[in-house]
């Protein structure tokens, strides 16, 4: 047993799901749709829980013959046999309605993977009292993802507000000095509110999969 | 009831605990001794949980005159009314010996607040045989911290390895292309092991404190 | 009458007063105390205003021999000549204790200048509260001088609660990924609240000037 | 009374003009044109003043369907309701030709809010006659917007010329070495000339904002 | 003898081959199919071995007309004389899928020049067992060619494993933070494995050409 | 006499030929064809010398309708009125045939300003020999431009050579860590040989007006 | 047998000397001499080969109580059991005195591994006639170390003479737009010479150890 | 003849004199005060021209020990054998007074290499009447070497002036966003004044070495 399976173009990881709870995950950029079918295929055979494939283009999707998948246009998710809701509740906040297709993915891939999501959008610091205003949404979240470009300065803000784990996904929106996010990347890293962690700029797949590891750690403490 | 206490040279805020159930931690560079012992004061009279400084020079930490407090010189942290040790089971990695100043700072900050901690030095990717070696260690972990600088691969390796949480502070070992610790950032933001999280470089405290609010999710959870 | 006059080593703009209403401010780094003395004597003869000198470390200042100056040790300014206290009302905040040099070179030259300064310090988003909390002296104010560093999100909330200028000063103040207040730079430029303008990082100086060019323009316009 | 509506999409700040003297302006870049639609339906109902969509594309602006609005086209801005022209006078000055959308942004909005707009274009430093010839120009403006690529000098030369505020607005002009904006953005912060202030590259929006800041503090102290 | 031949608008080096084994490769961005044509026909002309062309989009490889060339769609490699296959065994390994046209790139030249390549694919750290499982593979190679993109973690974990000669290529895959490619290129720059070598970003040829040169040394050598 | 004519969308500087013994040039980008064609036949009416427009497209010189013009296709330029070949003999040089539309650039516009032109193209380091070969040509200049992407070392080289003016012109050739041109600007910046000076990347047409002020230079000072 | 020793503040790889060749080399930086000298203690016992630390300051060095030690002051590297010269060539050479130090750590650490190592220093491009002279130095070598900081052309020089393998060490010789080394750094990585390696900058000892990886392979295809 | 001396620390370009006119300049960072004094002694006797060895601090210039030098403090410089002045009329100017040491270290070298030389200090473009009241300073020079930190708007503004040939030299002078010159080489390096071209941050030494280059083309032109 070597605990993956050689297709040639993919060593797929079938020991993934035993190690750490679900299968492995697709990237799709640079995969042909037969790749990406092959890898699917083999995931769904050799796995029990959700199949997911991510930044997949709608042509892309449309490509991909495996039966049984759905596809989150926005979020450009293709999912296969997603989990049932667990207990894990998670708040996905946005700073602005541009940084909403982050949020989406981020939203998508916890859904499909068993967390309990509740979406709070556009609460950006400009106009505060919208994120006060929420703030029994954000007491009652086991851990929030803050989504926001431009200066990011929601994550500190939220930070600073809430008890729970706070994710914080930079987005590339805004433009000049935003530095197609780096600016709120670096913004979030250096939060002023203690304990909150960063993914990669626009990786509201990141986000997601971080509040997985966290309902490992919640599922298993009980 | 304002929620804080305005001392002229700061306004601590009293209310921190209430809401995040820990006082705020105290940031010492560009603080004078005496604006610290103020601080520290206020706070203990203030509130009941552990009071920390953090970033103290011992020079200052020896000037700091409020009685109770420790010093943690590797770490470079003080403490007054630490933590009893909670049910939270921390593994802290290195990835070698000269990011131990970091990790010495995670560990001594999360002892202090209640979480318990396992450190595991030395474990770098280039001997990686040393890492699956103490796979039980990490195993065991609730959420495992990684303290690497230069390339950062531990965070990936860990990352790839675990079901937990994994939070990974980039450390300024190394030189020249290390860029004092950027290089090992942006390795740990793009790390192909999906979930993993990222602190500011260096920053032993906001990977103790990310752990923390980990922490507060299992505990209210239970 | 050419405006300026050949010292050598300076050529000092004589011009400027009657040009933007304030005498030439000397900038320290880089010149001999010598130098220094002949500069402001020459302004102060050439001129009726404040003759300020910046970034004088002690030593400095103690060797610069005109007599009549006084020395602002946290905010490194000589003055002579302080102007007499004007309409103008600026509000300098700061987001933490640590931004407080920064601050104080604000205050110093403002006041000096002839602005009406009022402080609030340490009311950093982390803590959110704090600021809502002085929102009557934000209100009051003619201008508002936001001092932060780390992410300097404390920009956005309070660009987002006045109506009147809100002049950012990024601040070196953190480590890491803050980038010796390059962070907060970018941060105040994409700033989500709109209309807040940024001036050079740790220049407490320039934000009180951009205060002077706005009193230029209120009290011409009565 | 909460200040926002919250249309799922977007959690409009009902509250900003009470605020700020200004409804809130919507950045379209990310939303759908029905969402700027129902955005803007809103803000009509909920305020008095002037209501603006920025970086609106031409197809975009033509799919909003909400009756009454102009769209400018080399500005790309929508405005319903554009305000009086007030009594501050704003000189918007431009180095070269090719800095011209982004200055035309900046007059079409301060015109909407309210602001006396006269424009002097093409005067950069490579033949500063032509910028010592507007002098009288310069000089009877409340404030000054300079508009500037490349190397952004000429923000430092009206600096030096006028007393009244400067807002710089950095622009993408040229190639290679002006690294899209950010060398004009970095030479506009280190400014000679003190007191000069900079927004983000390519804004014209936040300089005419920030003008409208200064609009009121001017009109308050009256 | 000149050692070049002056075709106008390019001077081919003829005496590359006798100097260092090789005759010059052909670098296609910039250069029209017809200049290509004639520097290939002079190149055959005045060499014996293998005559490359880099980076040539299909519609020019379909426009350069010089019979017996072997056009390579994903590695973009045009080919004529095709070295026979050395001794020397140099193994390629990819970390993830969609590395695959830099790792194919780096085969097709390698092959073309007289290397025996084994390809090792999808093996990145995520799953470290899977390149546990190849060690073999490693083993029996004379170098190998670690073709990695996000954080590059894969060429530390091969680094440790080998004894021979590493060459690691950096990619652009990733997004965000992965800055192109230039996040793996720091981190395989600043391995913790030592000895560890590097090429510039996605240059599968330049990875190849560095193995040509370690035959070089280890046919001499016999 | 004002030294300028204004157009309303541009200021042309008229008196810039007795300034500097040309007519101001014309940047195309950003200008629609209209405002060229006026801006133009304003030069042509009010100088003595040639006329150029620089970074035209073919497009766009195709809708400028001002007689007696000429397009060079790969130097993007447009010309009126070419000035006869002067005495000072410019050589040009490129590393590498990718590098000839910036060398083409800088050889259309040193002839149209009347420089005389020597072209030397494809004596990159690789092949040092080449570059040793044309040394006479090299000795003959009065000045030498060196086109160079990739990494730019043939301006150490040249400027190792020769003793007269080397301008270096940094190209955007090559990917990865080529930077788009910022690795040769860097590189040419920090020669080892003595006294290279530099322009823009990609920027032919600064290096030929740089030889045109040193024509100014020699021709003066006979 | 598990291939490493803990020590508490380290985990010896004692299992690389198997693997690799070479006991593990030790990282001074952030070890106390206590530390270093019980991991040369348990290295010397537990493998057969030379054990060395590196980047040690003389201070340090002095308080390294482990008999039997050799310091090499330049170099900054301390030496056990050097290896005897072995049969592989290595030509080091510098492109200015100002490099020497990282030459000399290249050779001292080369020297101790068993490789037999020719020094050629001071010639850089600036004079190219003196890097021709020393051809045949460089024809007879394996492997050629290039060590240069400032525009690092040397390496692009030397990569188009020799045939053999080039690994290239950027220096933080310089300043200003050197930016300690990163200049020389890309440069050599897009060196227009055909596959020259690149390692980090200032790390003489990176070359030595891919030389001796060139070594193992070409001592193994014996 | 080899055109070189291998003093073994160093290899002597003894052929530079002839090639370029002038002996080869030391630059003294990194070499003890015996290899200067050696390299000094070997090119007074091998040549006839001026001697220099920059960046040279007081305590090293002290220890050289070859009779007949002067040291210049400010500048750094050591010279021995001056050359007479010749007929190039250099203008060096400065934007600040901070700016002097660089251009003292230009001031310097120039004279000893023979150029004759003006010198205009503090003519910075935040009193634009300063540099218009010297333009028959800069109109009398047959090249301007412009010295200038922070914006380095001077530049430009002399560019636009001048006829002759225009040395840009970025300083570091300033502080956050000038980034230690990079800000001022960038905006120099973009400058709109045609032609300008530009050496490295803070070399004095190079802009004087430039315009030794243009003295030869002058010289021989006549």
């Amino acid at each position: 047993m070597t605990g993956f399976t050689d297709l040639g173009y993919a060593r797929v990881d079938t020991d993934r799901e035993s190690r750490q709870g679900l299968p492995e995950v697709v990237y799709a950029p640079g995969k042909q749709p037969a790749e990406i079918s092959g890898i699917v295929t083999e995931l769904l055979s050799r796995s029990a829980g959700p199949v997911l494939v991510t930044r997949v283009e709608a042509d892309v999707a449309a490509a991909v013959e495996v039966s049984g998948g759905t596809y989150h246009e926005t979020a450009r998710l293709l999912v296969w046999r997603p989990a049932p809701p667990g207990s894990l509740r998670v708040c996905i906040t946005t700073a602005g309605t541009s940084d909403w297709p982050v949020a989406a993915e981020a939203e998508a891939v916890a859904t499909a993977i068993g967390l309990s999501v509740e979406v709070v959008r556009d609460v950006g610091v400009a106009g505060i009292h919208r994120l006060l205003a929420v703030r029994d949404v954000l007491d009652r979240a086991d851990a929030v993802i803050v989504v926001a470009g431009m200066e990011g300065a929601l994550a500190s803000a939220v930070g600073g507000l809430v008890a729970c784990p706070v994710i914080a996904v930079p987005t590339s929106t805004g433009y000049g000095a935003a530095l197609e996010g780096v600016t709120a990347l670096l913004a979030m890293l250096t939060s002023c509110a203690a304990g909150v962690t960063v993914v990669n700029i626009d990786s509201g797949f990141s986000a997601a999969m971080a509040a997985h590891r966290l309902a490992h750690a919640v599922t298993r403490s009980r």
